[in-house]
């Protein structure tokens, strides 16, 4: 195993100490790590947490800050965090107007914000992220898997919240985004958890996972590697073949990166997918290329397409000063 | 070799078009893919033009924009452009101001812009980049090589530029910054080149190459893999014996990915090596961790340090609005 670390025990220490500092106008460290808060919270606004195992870098603590999350709790690599982290987030981040738990589909995710939500006598709601079309049962959960997709409903209920959207309105508008939001991966290398410190699946020289998960998790078959415009074909046909859009419909297209993959591959996917996409009649109206949920150094990409109706382009746009994403209008 | 392409020939063009389409609000595309152009250009302005080969990307493209550069010229992958590319992207960004070449220091790169400066009559000066510490000469090189501390003169510069400054200004301006920026990096694995088909170099599995350049060429030596700590230890113990700061300056760091390391890893570093700064009484003032400079899918990062006298964090903070690097005061 290679990797630029000292231990695997301090490794999650360590790196969040080091994202801390980096990002010390954006973000502050929780009590002994449980957390990565934002610094300068909103008095009364809803208080958006997310969390999940780490490895999937920048998500979750990345997207932290103005106009996107107020906390985020990382567990060891691809491990649930525990319910005490979600707790101290809660409490934390809590100024009069609830929380909302944005939770990606994985059993031990879901379970322990489950959990933490009943240990609180706060107003907490939840909204669970599945927008995987590649398997409705997986390794880790039941029912379609919360992956790349996860960041476009983090952004927009978090620009929502900005404004002073109550709890309510946020958990109804992350479950419609979640709702017209679909992603489909594919990993042609596998990663290697440094605790266990072998690669997570063999896959041969000319093989490809169609469908992987962010765990490296496996899809709906492992096949021999195409090109890249039948790999776009299949991902993209599955992802519209599952969301129906109107021929006119605006959409995000996401292509995201696992970790391994040079921005040169993505940005040629995004072509391929984008070909795709304009064929059809449907009208990227925005872009977002790069490595936002990854596997920690795996090789592939997924595709995320998302409807943009009503006001989301708008959500979309406004102010976000996160350490991954941030722009102004 | 595994890789998202279609083909080896048509990849840079599909890749470019995929980027100029994704990132339209900002870049155009310039006749036959010779350049990414920024889209809106201030007149008057001196006009900032930088390139090299691809397969680093977001540099150079990916810096194109308010604040930063106005043309990017890519080459094929790690092969220099030419000439004809240069001269057109001058053509097409000259507003009055002059133009001023930025260029990291490979000979393929600075014969083929001296080449170009020589063919025009426009007023034409150049900023040959050179900050890594770790070898004297190299593969594609005579002196020092131009790595990830050329985004540091491309923002500086590109932020002075905005703001009105003259080419000869900024000329000695890229020189200063430069020569007072030094890098030094890492690798844990290859990297290939999609027409060579196959690994740059081998490399064992308990082994590094200290010092590599951003091509995969050889750095100082083969070694076997030690911890981030000592890695740490040993690149800013280069970069800071060439360097000579007084203790108490303010220093930009760096932390550069090369493109196959965890988001985790990188940040891991940067806590190592913002320790080593700290116990030596220099001031972290500004951070950047994330993959910028990067060697299509090779493992491992670069440290770079600035000094952050005068007006240059100023400068640094200044709006910018490219693919890779955003902000806004």
């Amino acid at each position: 195993m290679k990797k630029l670390i000292n231990g695997t025990e301090t490794l999650l220490a360590e790196s969040l100490t080091g994202f801390a500092t980096a990002h010390g106008d954006i973000v502050t460290l929780g009590e002994e790590g449980k957390f990565v808060r934002r610094r300068e919270l909103k008095r009364g606004k809803v208080g958006l947490i997310s969390g999940g195992g780490s490895g999937h870098e920048p998500l979750h603590a990345g997207f932290v800050g103005l106009g996107m999350l107020d906390a985020a709790c990382p567990g060891q690599v691809f491990t649930s965090p525990t319910p005490d982290q979600m707790l101290a987030a809660a409490e934390a981040v809590e100024t009069g107007g609830g929380v909302l738990f944005i939770v990606k589909n994985y059993e031990g995710d879901v379970m322990n914000f489950a959990m933490a939500a009943e240990m609180t006598d706060g107003k907490i709601s939840t909204v669970i992220t599945d927008d995987d079309v590649a398997v409705e049962i997986s390794t880790y959960s039941t029912g379609r898997r919360g992956v790349a997709g996860t960041l476009i409903v983090e952004r927009i209920v978090g620009a929502a919240a900005e404004k002073g959207a109550d709890l309510e309105t946020l958990q109804a508008l992350g479950q419609r985004v979640n709702g017209q939001t679909r992603s489909m991966g594919v990993a042609l290398t596998s990663c290697t958890v440094p605790a266990a410190g072998k690669p997570t699946f063999q896959i041969g020289e000319d093989e490809m996972e169609m469908g992987v998960g962010i765990h490296g998790e496996p899809g709906r078959r492992r096949v021999k590697l195409a090109t890249a415009d039948a790999i776009a074909d299949e991902m993209m046909g599955a992802i519209l073949g599952d969301l129906k859009l109107k021929s006119g419909s605006d959409v995000l297209l996401l292509v995201n990166g696992f970790g391994g993959t040079p921005a040169m591959e993505l940005y040629l996917m995004y072509n391929s997918a984008r070909r795709i996409l304009d064929g059809k009649g449907l009208k990227v109206a925005r872009s977002l290329v790069g490595s936002y949920v990854t596997s920690l150094e795996m090789a592939g990409c997924s595709l995320t397409v998302s409807a943009l109706d009503g006001d989301l382009a708008a959500l979309w746009d406004s102010p976000v000063h996160t350490a991954a994403l941030r722009w102004s209008v």
